[in-house]
């Protein structure tokens, strides 16, 4: 399949779930740059308003998935949905997307309109345009993306770095389902005794994580000081914030909202019940510091775009992160590799 | 090695060749966009003035390149190049890059290093800013591409789609050492009766090409109807911008200019020693059509940045390319594919 083919399907597929989705309010493109030349060139070219927020992501096979555990369809939608989820962290309005491509041997068509379908459809239910991209065969699958989002203003953005002491350290819907998800792919029977919703929902959170756009610029317009999403995990990303600010940040533990199943799949898998919520990761979820005073409007301005905000601790001054347990002691922020060794 | 490392250290290679860079007028990030939040964030900012044009390129070992035969540096040098080489293709001003490694097991931090160095080195002489990234495990070495350009207009651009009958078609500098390098890389035996200094310029070509980007901008400038980069081939790429602009090229193969030892290794080879030049395809030359009036003036405009323009043919009424021999007949524009078989 040659690369003009699949790109140019993929502009379709765009067009096609775009059509096809029911909230009127998110047209590709809407995000603030008029697009002059599209796919087909030798470069996209648009007119941005404002200012431009660009942020890259890559997923390798076997590194990043496995085809063996994730259906086609997913992979291409988690792939945009966690280049977008960096755009979220920002408070940018997402506008163009660029779709590289390393298609292997053994990706037959069906397959690679399959993967190009699941990326469609995050791209038309976010208002984003697929303008460029480039396919090229590869020893295995792989996934670059480019992703293009605005705001009027510098201002309106929110970087890690503006975290003060005094601020709300907050945290969107839910953590630890991506981790569990995971094990659960790779090990079923870890799931034994729960309801099949609650394991759906911990597949499906692995799966397809949704990037938390609209709380995102709900954040950055409520005084959000600091933002990050959740892809490397709690006690990480906490400590990225806490580098980039020059803070301290206290977690306190028994706070912290845990998918439901999630402390279940790690025990059964003889881990800590904490562990896929400090230390998973892929939740896509957003981690916000905010002055005090700004939390009770957050937290409703983010309820109205469809998730929770829940406070989880305190910026003090100092560095690195503390996660603080039930009984007052501290606890280390490991990584998730080691859960899945 | 971490992920922000790697990209960290790019961003200080960029700097530090930007330093030692004799040309003083390209400065990194002069290209059009103020740099607000570069690399280390979740996302890197600009605010670009005018028209924004952006292109996606990626490199995948065992498919674009050999670490057998190609110095890493040079693997660095000629991504990035190639990535630039769209942009002189539209005649943009370079603006900003986002590089996204894929880091196999037995690359060390001083092979990433190496290849960052030869990246970086093309950045700094191009006024390349690189801004962002991401880093990865991967099975095989993968370099993914994001590169941006600025000009005032989209008037100011050049796409594949202008070119009309009665247009002039021309070519920068010489084709053909590319796809000649690459053979003398896997069978350096072909070189056998060439001059040393004929021989390291077909490697050099193969390995490290430079982006026409000054003529690219003086071609735009002098009235260019259609442009784009001599990547697949001039016969492939003559093919795009007639399907583009819906006319018929004819190029009259003795008027191409062909790089010194490019006939020879192909016939070297077995293959017609026109081979390389018409079908070869990575010398990223510039392929462009021109009103008949505005040759003289752009042949002078593309000699003020180093380097020759040469008409090689027509545009006229039909479709598809029409490449003629020195006898009147027709040739085939076949792939390189075949040449390396």
């Amino acid at each position: 399949m040659g690369e003009f083919n699949l790109i140019a399907r993929l502009v379709e597929l765009v067009e096609e779930s775009r059509d096809a989705e029911a909230s009127g309010d998110a047209g590709a493109g809407d995000g603030g740059a008029e697009i002059v030349v599209a796919s087909g060139d030798d470069a996209a070219v648009t007119v941005p308003r404002g200012v431009t927020v660009t942020s890259v992501d890559a997923f390798v096979e076997g590194v990043h998935f496995r085809r063996e555990t994730a259906p086609l369809s997913s992979i291409g939608r988690k792939a945009l949905a966690a280049a977008l989820s960096d755009l979220a962290a920002m408070g940018a309005m997402p506008g163009e997307a660029y779709v590289q491509l390393g298609i292997p041997a053994d990706l037959d068509e069906a397959g690679s309109i399959e993967l190009g379908t699941g990326l469609a459809s995050v791209a038309a239910a976010n208002g984003v345009a697929v303008i460029g991209g480039d396919v090229t065969r590869a020893p295995v699958l792989l996934l670059a993306l480019t992703v293009v989002g605005h705001a009027a203003a510098p201002e309106q953005l929110v970087s890690r770095s503006g975290a003060r002491p005094g601020d709300v350290v907050a945290v969107t819907d839910e953590l630890g389902g991506a981790a569990a998800g995971l094990l659960l792919l790779d090990r079923p029977e870890l799931g034994v005794g729960l309801e099949d919703d609650v394991l759906r929902a911990l597949r499906r959170r692995q799966l397809e994580p949704s990037p938390r756009l609209a709380a995102g610029r709900a954040l950055a317009a409520c005084g959000a000081t600091a933002m990050i999403d959740v892809s490397d995990g709690l006690g990480g990303d906490a400590g990225h914030v806490a580098a980039s600010s020059g803070v301290r940040i206290v977690v306190e533990l028994t706070s912290v909202p845990v998918q439901p199943g999630a402390g279940q799949i790690a025990q059964a898998a003889g881990a800590d019940p904490w562990e896929p919520a400090v230390a998973g990761g892929e939740d896509y979820e957003l981690l916000v510091t905010l002055p005090a005073d700004a939390l009770t409007e957050a937290r409703a301005a983010v309820e109205r775009t469809g998730t929770a905000l829940t406070a989880i601790g305190e910026v003090i001054e100092g560095a690195d992160v503390s996660l603080r347990q039930a009984d007052g002691s501290e606890r280390e922020a490991s990584g998730f590799d080691q859960l899945r060794r």
